[in-house]
Order: structure tokens, then sequence, then C-alpha cells
């Protein structure tokens, strides 16, 4: 299966009937309690909501009516965050996404051993992009959390993604290792990296994907571009995932899409237990829908 | 001045009467001899061809009526680059564009002192970008020469920029200095030799622009993100040139910018006596035509 765009991947994964139920942990703000009504309001996903009773009340006054939700009360965030590990240990929850707490503490209550969250995998980040100017969904890893991973981190970055894509109902995504330049120089760290990760596949070390690399940002997007230069390879003008070597290349490039190419983008951590909706404050409004979008097409469980 | 696009640019800064003289080293290609004799039908530029006569003829059937050029037929690639060399440092060329030759041979007649090519300055790479969706040209810098710079490096590629930007006809460049981040984390170098370069840029070492850093993208280009972060600098959503920390970071933004952003680019290298035009193969005729415009719009002695 390949999506153009979200309404294709909305079209072709949720019905409201079975919508997945996303917890909001600490849903006390208005962007993320906004945020899930409205994917609720529109058969996306089931909001369950973690909150304070006090602290959310004028948020239903607005959101209330939007759809059917439904409302543990807490009286604190270590009683919310001992929710949310309950809700998902008991299945009750799909997915879940962050409220009114710190990023910091989410995240610390996420890959703390006792809370049983894990699945032993990595924890990574990657986003979702609709682009005008691309045939298809486009993912890029790890923008945000790892920051320079090595090269194990990176094939478990990579596995991350594979394991997300395949699920939303990708055919053996097609993973670009990127770099500056389509060649190993050994004076560019991010192409030896790639050629390993290369190596790594050939031996069957990164199953269920198509991996090329080092290539190029054109190669990988452009097939044109690939041609002119005679590059070769079934991942050329067809990514589904670009690996970024590091932090800095990824928030880059994910930015320069959605402000300078007009990507519509989505994101989500993988790894543990269910996808985790981690967008800030300063994501837009499409943004948050969208992140709510892809934790709900996942099929099958981890 | 802001350039709005590169025809703005071609309208304020290039008239026919008093077009640049442009010296293309090793004339024996199409794309370099094509590219070249384009830009001189349109008035952008004199072509001043050096190349075998021979290699040339057939060439300038295609090419020769497009317009008036100078041909200075040399017998073998040592007598192109001597006279190159010689174009230069007596002033008849303006501006030096790579033919048929090596980039790393054309770059090693560029850096040997003894071709006195040199001015003191480092020598980096920057592009110009033409976006339709920002409201002036871009630059990026360095994507494609100086790899890893250090601090000191960073600030020469800047002062590059500026200098080029500056002599375009652009009022005090806005300098944005990329990071993932938009304050020093010492986990993050990018962001801690950004920090740095703001510092030099306070103590005035860094003078004819505003520098910001660190930064990142969307705030660099996007004002509306830059106010919702409430991230207050002159160059927030407002920069002229957008330092890479590094040609990776540098290469997949302007391959995102060009391919998925529709962007116009035109490289150009810096730091040598006069601007130098080193367009690939791969290289869109548009980028050709555009990078000599480039290096024709430039005003005043280095």
């Amino acid at each position: 299966m390949v999506y153009k765009n979200f309404k294709q991947l909305i079209d072709t994964n949720i019905s409201k009937a079975s919508a997945k139920t996303v917890a909001v942990v600490c849903a006390e703000d208005d962007h993320s309690v906004g945020a899930a009504m409205e994917a609720g309001r529109e058969g996306i996903i089931r909001p369950l909501l973690i909150a304070g009773e006090e602290k959310i009340k004028p948020l239903l006054e607005t959101y209330g009516d939007y759809c059917d939700y439904e409302l543990l009360p807490v009286s604190n965030q270590e009683e919310a965050v001992q929710t949310m590990v309950e809700v998902v240990n008991s299945g009750k929850a799909d997915a879940i996404m962050k409220g009114l707490i710190q990023t910091a503490d989410f995240m610390k209550a996420v890959v703390s051993k006792e809370n049983n969250l894990r699945t032993g995998q990595l924890i990574s980040h990657m986003v979702v992009i609709e682009l005008p100017t691309y045939h298809k969904l486009l993912c890029v890893t790890d923008p945000a959390m790892m920051t320079y991973p090595d090269v194990d981190q990176k094939k478990q970055i990579i596995l991350n993604a594979v394991d997300m894509l395949t699920r939303i109902g990708f055919d053996t995504p097609k993973v670009a290792a990127l770099a500056a330049v389509d060649f190993i120089n050994p004076k560019m760290p991010e192409s030896v990296d790639a050629g390993l990760l290369k190596e790594m596949y050939e031996r069957g070390e990164i199953p269920g994907c198509i991996l090329e690399g080092p290539i190029s940002y054109d190669l990988a997007v452009h097939k044109e571009s690939a041609e002119i230069k005679g590059y070769d390879s079934p991942v050329a003008g067809d990514a589904d995932i670009l690996l970024a070597p590091n932090i800095t290349v990824g928030n880059v490039l994910i930015k320069s899409l959605a402000f300078s190419a007009q990507g519509i983008p989505a994101s989500i951590v993988t790894g543990a237990k269910v996808p985790i909706v981690l967008t800030s404050r300063a994501s837009s409004q499409m943004e948050k829908f969208h992140s709510l979008v892809l934790a709900a097409s996942l099929k099958g469980d981890h």
C-alpha cells in the first residue's frame, strides 16, 4: 500500500466504529484537549482524558459536546502518570498523548522499567510528512529524541520506523540512510555509518525493508537526479523513510519540509508498548490532528 | 535592498552594456558552454571561453551565434588553467566558471599560492535560493566545500557570505546560525558553536551583519513560529543567511529546498579574487544560469 496523503490513510485505516482509544495524560491544557476532542469529533480516536476534575472543567465546557469521551479524574500529576501506566498495561488505551506535563517527566514515566511500558526496543521519534511535491507520505527519523545515535542505535531507529510504517500498511518500506555524498568518504562519518548500515542490511540484520546508503537527499526523493548521476537503486526517487544521521540534520530537514515545502507533518514516538503523541505547544492544530491520525492508523499489536 | 527573486536581482544589478566577463575554464563540454552562451544571449555575462580549438568547435556550431564571445585557444588543461590565472590577475575576467576539468584540479589551481588567486580569506561555498514560500532570496552556507568547520572557520564562512550579499546589494544581512534547538545545549555541539558565534558577533568580531544563534530553521524563516515560542530577534522570520553547522546539514537543506520546496538555487564559491561558478553535471540548466546571474550581480572589487 502506498498512501499519497493523510486523507487516504484515514480513509483506508480508520473507521469510527473501531476507533482507537488515546489516553491524554494531564489533559489540562487547551492544546491537547482541543486536539484530542477534535480528532474524536472526526471519528479518528476515542479520547480517554486523564485529568484533575477542576482543571479540565473549563475545557469540557468548550469541547465537551464534540464527541463521546471518558474522563478518568486524578488528583495530581503522579496519579495521572500512574493511571496512564494502568490504562496502557490493561490494554484500555491504544496510544497516549502528552498533555500539561513536562516532556521530561512524561518520558521518564514512559522509559521507567517499573512502569513496564517498554518493549526492549529503543525509543525514537519519527515524523511522517505529506508533501505537495512527493508522491507519497514520507517519514523522517529521528529529528528530536536520539541526538547523535551510533550505528547500532541508527539500526534500531530504522527498525522502529519500518515497524511503524509496516503496521500502517506500507509494503516493505524503502529506507534512505542520508549523507551529503553518495559514496563512503572516510572523512565524513555520516557516510561511513550509512555504508555500515547498508552492510548490516545486506547481512540480513535490518529486515523488513529495502535499504540504501549513503545517499543524498535529492537522489532519495527525485528519480531524475538519480538517473542523471547514474545512481541505480530501488530506493532512489522512491524513499519511504529518510534516516537522518543526527538530530540537527533531522530537525532542519523536517522544518524545511514543514515551513518551506508546505508539508503537513505528523509526529510520533515509537518503541514503547503504544505509540506516543508528543507534540509541543508550538505545533500547529493540523500537526496535532495528524499525529493522532498516525497513532490511530496502526494495525495489530506491537 | 531586498530581492524577492532572481528576476529582481537581474533587473536591478545587470545591464547588457556593462555585463561582466566570465572565463569558462576548459569550455569543452555542452553543459558549461551552453550555460555561458545562454547567459551571454540574455545579456547577463560576456563569455570568455578558454578551450582547445578542436574541442570547442562542435560546441560553437551549436552556440556560436548566441552572443558575442571571446575564445582563448589553449592546447591542454595546464595551459587552460594558466590562462585562467592570467585573465583573473589582469582583471580581464570578473568571474570564472569550471568547464570540462575535474573539480579537484580546478580548485587546486584556485587555492595554489603561486597562482595568486587567493585573498587571504577562506574559500567557501554558498547557495542563494529563490523560494515560492519565502519573501526574499535566501542564502545557505556552506553546503559543499568546508565539511566540518570549527568556530573560526564558521566565522569566516559567515563573513564570506555577508561580503557577497552586501556586494549584491543586501543591506546588513541577517545571519541565522542554525541548530536543532534555540538555546545552548552543551550536549549539542552545533548549538554551542552557534552560541560562540553570537558572542563573537556581540564583541564586534563579525561585522556587517545582524547575527542570531543558536536558532532553529523554523524560527529563522517563519515569524509566527518565533512569536509562538517567544523568540525575539530581528533575525527571526527574516534571515538572509542560514549558517549550516556542517556540510551534511547544509547539503540536505539545500536539496530539500531545491527538490521539495521548489526552490531555484544558484551556487557560488567565494573567498577567491573573483567569484567562481562550480556547478556540476547534475545541476539543472536553470541552476547554472542563475549561478552566472549571481556571479554577474556582484558590484565593486573584492
